[in-house]
């Protein structure tokens, strides 16, 4: 998942900078028997093939997510690692998933269609047949026009097509303009990172806002079937979901999403007076036999006998969107930190410090899995009320960008850690990997560790084409992983953690967040 | 289509050129009032629209063939066009179209997939449901091995994955060191133009030679149904006839194209013996009702009291491939054509000679509609015996090259052409239109013209994405036309059949081709 963050700049004690980076050591003959393993010994596309292929979708709570989890925690056995678990963070709510998605137009002739259903909306059990009605709502007031006509119909909103032809390529990677933006970001030169414009954000939310409405708007007056536009271009389209996980969800009714194509076709005739027929048959399942979210964690104990109660956790989120098996997003970065907890293991580094590796769930609904495990592990971010693991957490590294190799780190402003993760870098420079850069990152499960004020990462990755084909795609497969990509940032995040693990010092932090005051005006 | 064509440059009498250069005459007012009618008052995008939308997918002799062909007869009768009709060109054979297409894995998890029936082949008629079957052959001598196995299986072959990640754009226009290389191209410098590499042609022909006797093999071993790769990627995949469309050819097996990750997914996971699960649900219907192929044919009468009788022809293939509704191959190309006779017809420009448009048929089965009608007007290629029209043709001009703006023409090796087209072009430059070349080009249908010596021309167009997302795809839809560059096109083609029809004297020709003598060693 990938979110909109804004730059918060903590206060650091100025001066301990360059302390650090004049006492920072690297065991280059470690770095190199890691880069070795990770380069000639690698099984990060076995894994990856696993965690999609073999698993399936990983929604959250389904049985894809099931498959992926229960694999991981047989492979963490099978390599060793110590007491891998299933651990329960919370309450998620219900899995769903497919077992039958078809859609076709028949009239005014036939031609299938890509699409799915929405996430947790439920099917028609069988096929339907009827016209489409295309439904022209610009706002609120256009509502009352449609008021009594859409029972029994197949309806879609009027939306302005998003195609455009490909002049430009999918992928890129990071020039070294791009990096060294990044680089120079500071309090004064905050510009270099933002994702989304404020006015994207919030036509976005008027979007979203407007959807919901209508979906309301539909079910009220007893319409059939929704056809929503899935935005992507040439047979990719992003999926979303529907309706709401929560066991005590509303009905709603089904909704299927359609590539931008044969969505534009329909309005196209729609608006010419020419009547469009669709055939639909879907079937969805709600997985509900267990309500509660599980990430999955292993260790490699310490084996300092005072540094072995600190821990180093790295991590990556395995659940997915649902339209194919999520391989970016995110079993690229799963692959990665299993395999870079493989490599360290298999090459019986002995780190002092346990190194802690967690495979979260439900990050795509709001970074749950990882916000329950912080939650139930180091302390209450609301109330600032903290736990005793708080202290002896050294320092958290995540993954979730894409199968894009890594180029550097984020630091979320961290300053006191600038000239560490510089220095740790070095070895990494001819991988393409050398950028450190004060901006923060947002969008996935290490915000759950920096709201607390702990020390928590995400590494800049190349974005290839993450945000135009594989990222809450029906394209999200495992033919979108770099072989190579992955290879590196498992070699990086492996040195990372060991370097992590083996330094004298934990992680020096940034000063902690106040608990927040209670917001005046809601409940 | 397109194919690959040998260069072969004739003979020409020297000095003509110059003479031609000078005389040359245009009429820069009409082409002002051409350019004027096709820049503001439009209709090319409304034609695309029902030639594309409206009329469905365009397989030779299927229905939306037949939609489109009417359409375009009663939009000519409306243009106020003289005897619009539909004119056999001789008999081609049946029909096909798609009733139902459904294809999803089910084991180990569901995930409907992207692709539909290959062309001419039968359909399952009910929903059917097995493990998939993975062949393995690289030679004749592998086939043994899979003798008896087959019986009722879905089989698929072992085919290596072609899906790169997308660093290269997909659509592109030739930039002006691509056009000056056009421009230069000569005898001495035939460098310049190569579509496909001798290598990469006899490896296409032997990969469809296999493909071949895999499906002799599957009937004959009785296998349920075939599943082949559907060369693309992200959701766009290629697709291709598996059947004869004679009214009497042998039976098929039914035969599905599969978009290129759902393939190489079963092929992964049968590699790691993991079972595969499909159900299929696919219904294709014979139109066969009448086995003769049709061109549109329509006429702007000329006005010349003598040259009335010579004509300039224009024209493009009105049929398509089926997986979308073939809008860059090669409604684009009918669009402007149309539209260029709507634009003179509505100036009322009195041409001299008689203009008249051809649509053709059949053209992506081996330019067949062009052929007939060539064949039964101006006489046959191989003997070289020659109707009286022969004599009568000035030109034919084409556009069969998806939605890219004119950049040129190529001329086939017509030098005497070159000064007459570059003083024609002139009025273009600032409309990006402005390269003469004497490189020929192939696969489409101005070569039944060259073929029998006859001056026929196609334009030089920007390639955009027709070679990586739209030439005999899925995704060959409305939404990958251009409409500023179809506008362009239209108003080239316009000036080229008017100045043509309004020249003093007729197109200047090649010398004729020779009769072919009869092939020794063969029947």
């Amino acid at each position: 998942m990938k979110r909109v963050y804004k730059l918060t700049l903590f206060l650091f004690v100025a001066g301990l900078s360059t302390a650090f980076a004049q006492d920072e050591k690297v065991d280059l003959e470690v770095i190199d028997k890691i880069r070795n393993e990770g380069m000639n010994n690698s099984k990060v596309m076995d894994i990856a093939f696993y965690l999609t292929d073999v698993s399936g979708p990983r929604l959250s709570n389904s049985t894809g997510l099931k498959n992926a989890q229960n694999w991981a925690v047989e492979s963490f056995k099978q390599w060793g690692l110590t007491n891998p678990h299933k651990e329960e963070w919370g309450e998620f709510g219900r899995g769903w998933e497919i077992e039958k998605s078809y859609i076709a137009m028949t009239k005014p002739y036939y031609q299938v269609m890509i699409g799915s259903p929405k996430a947790w909306t439920t099917g028609t059990n069988k096929q339907i047949k009827g016209n489409v009605m295309l439904v022209k709502i610009k706002s609120d007031s256009d509502f009352v026009k449609y008021a009594g006509q859409l029972k029994g119909k197949i309806v879609m909103m009027d939306v302005p097509s998003t195609i455009k032809i490909g002049f430009e390529a999918d992928a890129k990677r990071y020039t070294d303009e791009d990096l060294a933006k990044m680089a120079s970001y500071s309090d004064e030169n905050p510009a270099a990172k933002d994702t989304y414009s404020p006015k994207m954000i919030q036509e976005y939310r008027a979007r979203a806002a407007m959807a919901n409405k209508f979906r309301e708007f539909c079910l009220n007056e007893k319409a059939a079937l929704i056809i929503s536009y899935g935005r992507g271009n040439t047979g990719t389209y992003f999926t979303s979901n529907g309706a709401s996980y929560a066991v005590d969800a509303k009905p709603t009714l089904p909704e299927m999403e359609v590539s931008a194509e044969h969505y534009q076709r329909m309005i196209r005739l729609l608006n010419a007076n020419i009547p469009v027929e669709l055939e639909i048959d879907t079937k969805t399942r709600f997985v509900q036999d267990d309500l509660k979210g599980y990430n999955v964690i292993a260790e490699i104990p310490g084996t300092d006998p005072v540094l072995k109660d600190e821990v180093v956790m790295l991590g990556a989120h395995l659940d997915s969107w649902f339209a194919a098996t999520g391989a970016t997003d995110n079993a690229a970065g799963s692959a990665v930190v299993m395999e870079a907890v493989r490599i360290i293991k298999s090459l019986d580094l002995k780190p002092k410090r346990t190194i802690r590796i967690a495979l979260w769930s439900s990050e795509e609904q709001g970074l749950f899995g990882s916000r329950g495990y912080v939650k139930q592990h180091f302390g209450d971010k609301t109330t600032m009320a903290l736990l005793p693991e708080h202290e002896k957490l050294s320092a958290y590294y995540n993954l979730d960008n894409g199968t894009g190799k890594i180029r550097g780190i984020y630091t979320q402003g961290n300053k006191t850690i600038v000239p560490i993760f510089t220095k740790w870098l070095e070895p990494f420079a001819n991988l393409g990997a050398s950028t450190v850069t004060l901006s923060n990152t947002g969008g996935t499960d290490h915000l759950s560790y920096d709201a607390l004020g702990l020390p928590g990462f995400q590494f800049i990755q190349d974005e290839m084409d993450y945000n135009t084909r594989t990222h809450h795609t029906n394209m999200d497969t495992y033919d979108r992983l770099s072989a190579e990509d992955l290879k590196q940032a498992s070699i990086i995040m492996a040195a990372f953690v060991y370097n992590t693990a083996v330094r004298e010092a934990k992680i020096p932090r940034k000063e902690l967040p106040k608990a927040q005051e209670k917001a005046t005006g809601s409940k």
